[in-house]
């Protein structure tokens, strides 16, 4: 079904809504019109192709290599509280930080925005826990990657 | 990226894993080609589908009317952890349950099977609040599908 | 946009529509709840990954080694004509037939039934250039699998 | 399966491939972590979703109302041929013009470049016939969108 909030909007009490700028590296990601449901709204599902999305493209970006690394990284968990309705051709924003980088493992925190007037639509998180792409036994992050998160991805909102 | 475990599977201690007759509620989910991702796993995004599909196809066989019905359900919120990788081919079994009912919101909870052997892929649940579908204001669940729900699909798995 | 046909329904004059059994494979290709779009049916694009799925499912049963095999299929054209609509939570049915069969190429040729009631929706094809998987050049179809089309997808629906 | 060219790509003879100018619309089309299959590169069935995404845009940026307008498109037949291989995070153009405007069909033509070369990966064209939203019988293009249509998107490529 659609992804959204009832009128009204729940918040979590006591803790402000992220912004754009509490996040270190901001992605684009233009809905499609496939993305619209029956109810005219984004579907719930695609808010976690747009972190998958923003995420990957981002280590690709500092190296990475998908198709012949030895690391690859594994989803083992995910989760997204929807705070508003996107609808396509909206042009959505995915905020990208990490909550925690472990030896092997990565938290990442993002926030997913509306482009025409920065409404917060949804905050997801995932875990990626990187794995020996043979063997698929748990593997260090890549030391090149881990510098460049720990450069640009952790950010401290307070 | 690939939905999946690294070698040693993790589990939370002390809970056992659920199996398929915890569920009131079973749907197939066969994959599709595209469904694969660069990893040659079944994409974690795809697990939502699943779910959605899943539930939405047993409301509508329920009388949900999504085309024209006054109440609409719209996710707030949802989550998955991943247990083990499923393929394409593979045909997935959503099992489906309902862990908390409220009188305008269903926390629906699944556990997604490989047809083929039973393993248990994922367990995922999400948060449905029923809205009319002028106002988005809450509104109760409808009565016939509140009755369904309550017959079939709340589940004590102890 | 949705798939479908206006009220007067398009049927090319003096050549009859395909029927189920004009297929030598028949394979099952559940809607799922985001495939409908906002006019309420299946979005056009879902008949190509029924298409794509059921050909593929079908080599593979036939042997093709998808992750290491020397020989891949790369689709280099397609198309399809839509007669009706088909809506989430409808089960599809694509039935599969080989319209021609070179040294290294595949024509195939789909139709595509709701489950339900065996109507025509959408009649598709495209066609596969099989190339070596290192060097991206053609190769011929490998032997089994040309095997198994010839004895099971070249039908003669004169 | 994925989508592109044998090594020696195949060109229709005598007709030059066309160019980004070619086009009266450019749309961006990011492409998406899932949108790879396990070839690595971006699914055929993708290329549809493009054309389909920028087309609907370009008519509801020029005023089209798919929740409510009296008229809707529907899509009764499609094709694409596929030139070369593109790969998620490529950034995908689509280019948009209209080969036949009748009274109540549109032929859209579309060619799909890779924005970082411009290199020509797909060319796929698809007809519209709007239908009126209830009766589902066709109906003139409206007024406004058709002005705009004649506009931009009709263009003598020679």
């Amino acid at each position: 079904m659609s992804a959204g909030t009832p009128a009204p909007a729940g918040t979590t009490k006591g803790e402000r809504m992220p912004r754009r700028d509490d996040y270190g590296h901001i992605a684009s990601f233009p809905t499609r019109w496939n993305d619209n449901d029956v109810y005219g709204h984004v579907n719930n599902v695609v808010y976690y192709a747009a972190m998958d999305s923003a995420v990957n493209a981002w280590m690709i970006a500092q190296g990475l290599d998908i198709e012949h690394g030895d690391a690859i990284g594994l989803v083992v968990s995910s989760s997204c509280d929807y705070h508003a309705s996107g609808a396509y051709p909206d042009v959505l924003e995915v905020g990208v930080r990490i909550g925690r980088l472990g030896s092997s493992s990565v938290t990442w925190e993002t926030g997913i925005f509306r482009a025409s007037d920065s409404e917060l639509l949804a905050t997801g998180r995932f875990v990626h826990v990187f794995v020996d792409r043979a063997s698929r036994r748990p593997t260090p992050v890549p030391a090149p990657l881990r510098a460049a998160m720990e450069r640009d991805l952790i950010v401290d909102p307070e």
